[in-house]
């Protein structure tokens, strides 16, 4: 186990007040339909509608405003094919830093495009992780930019935690909080502010069956890196740092998973029932809770769905 | 033109408070990216979040509760393919009256399914604007139910107003609201509740070139009925009736069309953009900005964005 400090209370409140300018307040949603198929009453906060559709703004925008001076002056750098490359180049844009972003070459031109059209600085790689390793230390060394890691990070994990704060400050009386997990950082301060606000509320992490390694480590009480993960829901595919799977231990009651089907079909319910367009990875909550309806039945529950970035011209159910 | 009275601003405001317990207060929604492709600052007041997935649940909700304790135990009846039949299937399920809806046999199994769903009784008819109103007329005499017609009723122009009454109250520095026309119900309750609370903004109807009835209307001056419209926007194939006709040339500055290619683009934006599911009805306000920039140029304008109801299985960009 790791002893770098974990966020304090005090850390999220001041987080909160920090980015509230810069960051939409997203809205809570409910629909009844859903809630008679759960059998549950489910509050989904609908982070699809995040800037950059997805929470990873959050981090991204408080790390930013948290650089000192010098710090901006010589940019910010990571690897990224996905959300965390968009918030990234968007925050610092916002605030006249300089972004690099070491991309795979297999990256979505979709996506790409996005972040150049933030102004980022493109550095295209081979896509394994050693080459984005490596290129990043190469960005590093060239601009003396500071490295915002996607979710090993101190105030990323601050900033993910300010959904949880939206949504406590709105309804604290639930019974369950439900957030994904991939490389930690969204569940991590998920967890620390759902058990710094009301203690006495539960927090499950939801993961696809095929990239459980989240669920491995929690289970055996040792990080089990993600080997070949296999998953539509492509934004939950890292492992966890020893950060956040310290966290994770200590303040997470549960961990469930649920299959690509299961995903699946919970991503079309909120499809048609809710009208909002949510990823795959968004949807594995609600796919764990329909899967194990005993637990949270007559519950009232926080859904978080994580974002929403997928092409629409391309999927089909 | 008729004389019936038209909605006053004080049934406007007591309506607002009347279906509030029964409705979702919808939210608004911004895009920095929507807002730069339009040149214009965007409030989108997103009723495809409404119950039943479009606005239409207000109007069906305060017909509803405005019934005498006798006309509720007879009833209520309309003839409808669409949003309506939902909507009023599900508010009279909600204050356990009776609904009937004629339904032609044309209409899709998804929103027939839902109607049952309600528990209302549907009577199959052919799909011609005759037979659906004479089934009607059958179902009257035999139940006694009272018609509520889909937007030629005092009861649902008070509901639909409410959309524009909570964007308003959130919101009230605007230039301009725009909303669709079909029938004219939202529009109508759109413009009343726009000129009471501040006459300084522009109203504008949004209409679709294929089905440019409202358009034609408010130029002659004359009634023009919708004949053989033409126009995947199919929630607003329906004519004026002489009571929406008289709001609209009263309290509307402007009816503009788009055409079903520009529509297209715009509902693709909204799906891309701002993360939600709209049917192409509810697209055609943006279409109309989209395509007439100089006109809504650095201006604040509140979008109506109408319903979210579109087989997401089926539909293709």
């Amino acid at each position: 186990m790791h002893n770098l400090p974990i966020p304090t209370e005090p850390e999220l409140r001041a987080t909160l007040q920090r980015i509230k300018p810069y960051v939409h307040h997203t809205p809570v949603l409910t629909s009844r339909l859903v809630n008679a198929a759960a059998g549950a009453e489910l509050y989904f906060k609908c982070e699809n509608l995040q800037k950059v559709g997805a929470f990873k703004f959050r981090g991204a925008i408080n790390a930013v405003l948290q650089l000192t001076e010098e710090e901006r002056a010589r940019g910010v750098a990571t690897h990224s094919s996905g959300n965390h490359a968009q918030a990234l180049a968007l925050a610092a844009r916002m605030h006249a830093v300089n972004a690099h972003i070491v991309m795979p070459t297999s990256a979505p031109e979709v996506k790409s495009a996005a972040v150049a059209g933030y102004g980022a600085e493109i550095i295209w790689c081979a896509p394994t992780l050693q080459a984005r390793e490596a290129t990043l230390q190469e960005v590093v060394e060239r601009t003396g930019a500071t490295v915002i890691h996607p979710y090993d990070n101190h105030q990323v994990i601050c900033g993910q935690s300010t959904v949880a704060q939206e949504l406590l400050r709105k309804n604290n009386a639930l019974d369950i909080v439900i957030a994904p997990v991939g490389g930690g950082g969204l569940i991590s301060g998920t967890a620390l502010a759902v058990k710094y606000y009301n203690p006495a509320i539960q927090v499950i992490a939801a993961e696809p069956a095929g990239a459980a390694d989240a669920y491995a480590s929690f289970k055996t009480g040792q990080l089990v890196p993600s080997v070949n993960p296999n998953t539509f829901a492509d934004g939950l595919l890292t492992s966890l740092s020893p950060r956040t799977f310290t966290i994770i231990r200590q303040y997470v009651d549960a961990i469930l998973t649920a299959s690509d089907d299961e995903i699946r079909q919970a991503m079309l319910l909120v499809w048609e029932r809710l009208k909002i367009i949510i990823e795959p990875s968004g949807a594995v909550p609600l796919a764990v809770i329909l899967k194990n309806k005993d637990l949270f039945a007559g519950k009232k529950v926080g859904v978080i769905i994580s974002g929403g970035n997928v092409d629409v011209r391309k999927f089909r159910f």
